[in-house]
């Protein structure tokens, strides 16, 4: 599995091998995916899209088929706001339109093309991690979850802050690479950077069924 | 307050300005600093350490003085695993050398220049946030801090890890941006981008011990 | 203000007084009020009320009036699980009626006598606590509350676990005596007797709303 | 195995069947064992012990070496507060005494019968929860445990806690009765019968051995 680095940072990568970062995770042996923030909202350039975030959720399309033939737990994140903002935090103050996504507002529901289906889990948060200020980490350990892999967008926020949180939380996460998409590439590219050299391995869809066919079917189909 | 944006990204700047990010947070009514990792590790290119992080700790000294002299609440991180390593985690499957930072290790001692004061908070941390399984956020909450200026090192790591969490648990986040620093300078640049557009102000040493003595030395000093 | 100790417990009181538990903490500087699950599920014996609860309620009502008119924050929390029940839970294994608690269901709609204020913050949670899993700490924090008055029910349940988690979150927890409710009186006593002796001071709302004229009105009503 | 129930709460016990709480969780796939405070200072009554702690301690002796043998994780936890106390926190306000447990205080220090071995998870905590500020979740969870069988003391504090949030962060708590204490009787029943009714199994050290030996014994010798 090839691992993904920005490019222009040729004496940052020596580095980072001479001191031993970047080793590889692998897979354990029960993955889930996690689609994180793929709203309408986020696929608009006028709100918070652009950049590769359609080309993101196209090749996410045929991933999550993948996952729901072969039973592999799958969990979406939304941000949602109370519709009298009473709920609004510090990243509002950074980043004000977000209150608008409240519960019904179009820009807030999930794209159709990887709508929820019955028995997935359907996190509300109101910060980048997936995991901060939910119980999604528990509904993994629950479910004896040892694998994360992230689809979803940003790269450069919420894809890195869940990546990140699902590390801490015990999890090896799994950057699928064609599945994670930013308004900006250069932040895209410097963030799967990071995640490359401390908290991930990046894969390409591809790949991760690979994976998942090898390795995780049988658990996962139990 | 000037914002740092990384170089060479003037198109992913436009696209943050059309979507206003990026917004001002400024100080609240009660700042404590955080050092983040200014451990003798770190300090070694050889070890963790390398760039730009021997001048931010340079940098941080008279920031600390001056913090100590009005009474802002100080708190330092060291990453610390057992020595039998029985507490090693997913990011020592990425970073190995990560469990030599044990309780002893000359490594995990935090600088002389920057040892801890008597009163002063010492997180022991396994994960690159200061937060993440610590109570910091509860000591900060019980001394009604509600803004957390960040030095320490790496920009692309730890100190990006603990501005987001930061954040997340209702503090605003100043990054001192000559007092963080980064083994490689392309990652720095850019974090401090992605964390001005959406976690944090960044701002001088010399601007934050400005606002500190306008805004919050009469509450500090209670 | 006086500590509520459960009856028959005569012994267990000498102990706990000779090692020196139970102190006061009193009000900080800033009080929130949490009014945990007082839903109309919990008021029905049938489902999952009975015992003091209806008291309770009718009690918090001039407590809530009295905060709103000095500007004190208000947090209420109900318990909401999905649809599909896709998030159910350990708890859910030991009462599996709780995955009656949906988003529109009767039962898990505030109490009209209790009913959410515009700006009030309402917390949707899955466990007992209304900490574990939301984002209520980090925006008590970013209030500056210190203070976390406590009314609701069961005590024996969500009330303490809310409680437990307040005074770990770094917030003073006052448990208004006479606001908090249990199907049951043994496990109500028992867990104000534990609640006193090792997390949260006891009062009345009558001392509660002396308490906040005396020393926080001026700083809520900021 | 046999739910424990507070003696004298006849009335109490009748609700919770009629609204069908305390139905039974079982063990999951993998369990470990949590020692939660066994230390010296809760053996002792003129500190913070008495009651049945020291038969709580007897009994664990021999379950601990069973989950050696077997494999079954195990994990520690103590109450540690820094040296200048510089992280004390609302708890000391409640329990002054607290702040004596400091890393060399020979209070602080496990009781000899239970000494960690190599190998085994040592949890440094500040309050009643072995979870919470700690890293205890993400161990068990990197681990795949999904049943924590809980022994140590006090049943009433840090005990009851302990299993609060190990069901809050999915896994099925499994009291093990006699291998709980509490430094008084009447707080230990009262608070076997709430974690019965709404968070925990209560079964025997015997039930727990035979338990391990039919169903985990495989998984555990991986």
């Amino acid at each position: 599995m090839a691992n993904v680095a920005g490019g222009g940072m040729a004496s940052d990568i020596d580095i980072y091998k001479t001191q031993n970062f970047g080793n590889r995770l692998g897979f354990g042996e029960k993955a889930a995916l996690l689609i994180v923030d793929f709203v309408n909202g986020f696929t608009d350039p006028a709100k918070f899209g652009g950049g590769n975030i359609q080309e993101a959720i196209d090749a996410t399309v045929g991933l999550l088929a993948f996952c729901r033939e072969r039973g592999v737990p799958v969990a979406h994140t939304r941000v949602i706001f109370a519709d009298d903002a009473a709920d609004a935090n510090i990243m509002c103050m950074k980043v004000p339109s977000l209150t608008g996504l409240t519960e019904d507002a179009p820009d807030s529901q999930i794209v159709d093309a990887l709508a929820p289906a019955p028995g997935e889990i359907v996190v509300r948060k109101r910060v980048p991690s997936a995991f901060f200020g939910t119980d999604l980490a528990p509904a993994f350990a629950r479910m004896r979850v040892d694998t994360v892999m992230v689809a979803g967008c940003t790269t450069s926020g919420c894809v890195r802050a869940s990546v990140l949180d699902a590390m801490c939380h015990g999890f090896r996460p799994v950057v699928i690479g064609d599945c994670v998409g930013d308004r900006a590439l250069g932040p895209h590219e410097a963030n799967l950077f990071d995640m490359a050299q401390k908290y991930a391995d990046i894969v390409t869809s591809a790949e991760a069924m690979a994976a998942l066919s090898d390795d995780v079917a049988a658990e996962a189909a139990e």
